[in-house]
């Protein structure tokens, strides 16, 4: 049985899907904190580079990708997508399970997409140094590729529960020629802010954000780099959908049921959002499943309001589900999981009933991750986990309803770099996180029914 | 411009490539060393399944490939052949390269080529469960992977100081199920003894050899499985020439020079044999370089004669370059290259000058590896990394000459779990290893003239 499906480089997607051209109702705009008014675009001109600007409210269904950033897609892209036929034969499952591999990427994840769209964008204006944030390390790793690649300098402030956790992704972010600081430092008055407060502070990316763009403001020809929650980076990942819907054609089969973990919510939107947009006009009815921590809940318990991106206050505001800009997730594994805050696209399909959020204990989350790699020989990243619990438990209803559903996984990235929490998972070490509020639990169990 | 070679699944060769059926004359047999007289096959069928000792000795130059061992290799083969082509602009060099990217499988190296062929024969000659031993830990990830996909149990026995170094290797493993104890351990009679004499014994390939064969044979239904040196072994792993072939003739070149790494030998011999069989046909000038550390240089300072694969002489003997069967070389990072035999087979064609060997340093390997990393975007595992080193050193030189030659680099496995050997190399604690003997250096010097 064909269980891959792959496309010739032939088939890469030459334009992303800009999903703002197809909302219901315009997203409500970014906020200028001094005067509550819609930021303008030139008040956003030092953190980022025009072209990313004016993507960030396009109206465009589709935008071009750059020549030399398809060139360097090439390098891995078209990805592969899989039918997990073997991960079905353990759940005894009637449901077909479907994944889109980005574990493929030269660091790993989703990620890479984004980085070298912005350092192309960057480097065509002149920008010569990137500054950011890292959660898990799988974004500082693919904007330190990206900036290898087009010759950029890059800094990276990486969350500390991670910079100890995952010291590997220290190393490969450094082989890329990257320098990167653990998150809260002494190195920005963000940072010692903090410090002062809790020299013992794991981080967040909150923080980790603030510490970022002081540098990058300060910087000569520096700008800020963010690897999720904006309309320019949610833009650049659909390259994953467009790629799916292809090959979900070519294995001849239309998913009923599409998961992804949110963090940000790139990855799930990258892959998501074409597929909404084809739903909607051909009137299927397909369900968009999106899985978080219960201990981070952003969307399943935060409110929705306009908020902060970072903790030091220094971003624009947006509307989106919240769990406030100060606050800070205990330290999971799921590291690229712990984000306050929620992309405003993801946050309004939610508010639409389009999205629907859960939530999930790490616990069970790893023994699913420990099913699916027995099964597919692939070990998912923390984060992707959460994917493939939530296809685990719909995967699982299905076989005790005997209904056949299709289901399709976003397989953000692979766990290499995230081995010492499957060492803790295997040696009985991993604990469940005390969730912040109770009704997370049961929102999952009464939205994953087949 | 074209930088990624894929095939289409249906190109996936059906049949590996057997050496044996074109030697100029025929190996020297495995001997039986109570009898100093050629092993009986029967002898053999202790710790292996009838059919590969059939193809030890096979003479058919095509083995057809088992349907089930095909449908596990089609979840990540045809592996993706890449032109370098940021590696030759950052090397300035007229010098085409190119390498066969191995590190796309499951467990990130070419091991599970053989480790799948493997499980899949003894499984279907009632085998329910395999040991083995592990360097690095590739092979050991790659049975461990290839045993819970056809339902066998696995214990492995990996060499202690790469267990020390690579914690993650041991997760991985333990991640698809099977046990691992390190080596030497208390629970052999072979282990035992070595702890007796050095309780502080870094352990080597031999003697986890050791161990893992006297567990195989006291066991019931149990056999014993080897990740390199054996006909059988470099059998399977021909896959990757033959893709390999097929792939330079879509870029629309020969190769002037094939390199890899040698360890065991398997690698290397995956992806030259083919080509050797094509060169001979055509009377083509391919040149065959293989790289090993100078600090285990069994090809360039070792001896040619009969010895044991093992440390406690339970093997049949084999002819073979071999720095003694009691040599355990110095803790480097390229654990698959710490043994201290090679396979037959590359014996054989380094005694008839068709195979160059080449020995190097490890600091200088790293420093091609970041090289590569930075170029490339991807991060070779060290032992891969030793044949990075020879195309550098290769292409530099075309450079200086500027002369063009088409280089291809067998790209064994990525290097997601030999961080630490990055860390140390980031941090300036690699040191240069003592070498054994003094003249490899040379010796590699005046081979890699372009």
């Amino acid at each position: 049985m064909k269980t891959r499906f792959d496309l010739d480089q032939q088939e890469l997607p030459k334009a992303w899907y800009n999903v703002l051209a197809d909302l219901n109702r315009p997203l409500k705009p970014p906020l200028d904190p001094r005067t509550n008014e819609p930021i303008a675009p030139e008040a956003l001109a030092a953190l980022f580079p025009t072209t990313c600007i004016e993507q960030e409210a396009a109206t465009d269904r589709f935008i071009d990708i750059p020549e030399p950033v398809l060139d360097v897609y090439r390098r891995w892209r078209p990805t592969p997508l899989h039918r997990a036929v073997h991960l079905e034969r353990a759940l005894d499952t009637s449901a077909h399970i479907y994944f889109k591999y980005e574990g493929a990427s030269p660091t790993g994840s989703h990620k890479t997409n984004t980085a070298v769209a912005q350092a192309y964008y960057n480097g065509a204006e002149g920008v010569r140094h990137l500054v950011t944030e890292t959660g898990a390390g799988q974004w500082g790793s693919a904007l330190s590729f990206a900036c290898q690649t087009f010759g950029l300098d890059c800094t990276v402030y990486m969350v500390r529960i991670s910079y100890e956790q995952k010291p590997y992704r220290k190393t490969m972010i450094q082989s890329f020629g990257a320098e990167i600081f653990p998150s809260p430092s002494e190195r920005t008055a963000a940072g010692r802010a903090i410090l002062a407060e809790d020299p013992a502070s794991p981080g967040s990316l909150g923080i980790a954000i603030s510490e970022a763009i002081e540098e990058a403001v300060r910087g000569e020809a520096t700008k800020y780099s963010l690897g999720s929650v904006l309309n320019h980076v949610l833009l650049h990942q659909t390259v994953i959908g467009l790629e799916a819907e292809q090959q979900m054609e070519l294995a001849g089969e239309d998913p009923d049921v599409i998961v992804g973990c949110v963090g940000g919510g790139s990855n799930f939107a990258g892959l998501a959002l074409p597929f909404f947009h084809t739903a909607a006009k051909e009137s299927r009815p397909t369900r968009f499943v999106a899985a978080e921590p219960h201990v981070c809940p952003t969307l399943t318990a935060g409110e929705t309001r306009y908020d902060f991106g970072d903790t030091a206050q220094t971003t624009p505001l947006l509307w989106m589900h919240t769990l406030g800009h100060d606050f800070v997730p205990p330290p999971i594994h799921a590291g690229g999981l712990r984000y306050h805050g929620m992309a405003p696209i993801i946050t309004h399909l939610v508010e639409d009933g389009v999205i629907e959020p859960v939530a999930f204990d790490q616990l069970d989350v790893f023994e699913s991750a420990i099913l699916f790699a027995r099964a597919e020989g692939i070990l998912p990243a923390p984060e992707t986990a959460h994917a493939v619990h939530a296809a685990v438990r719909i995967a699982r209803d299905c076989a005790a309803k005997d209904e056949k559903k299709v289901i399709l996984i976003g397989f953000s990235g692979h766990g290499h770099f995230d081995m010492s929490a499957y060492a803790a998972y295997l040696d009985g070490e991993l604990v469940t996180a005390p969730a912040r509020g109770g009704s997370t639990a049961q929102l999952g169990e009464s939205r994953l029914f087949c």
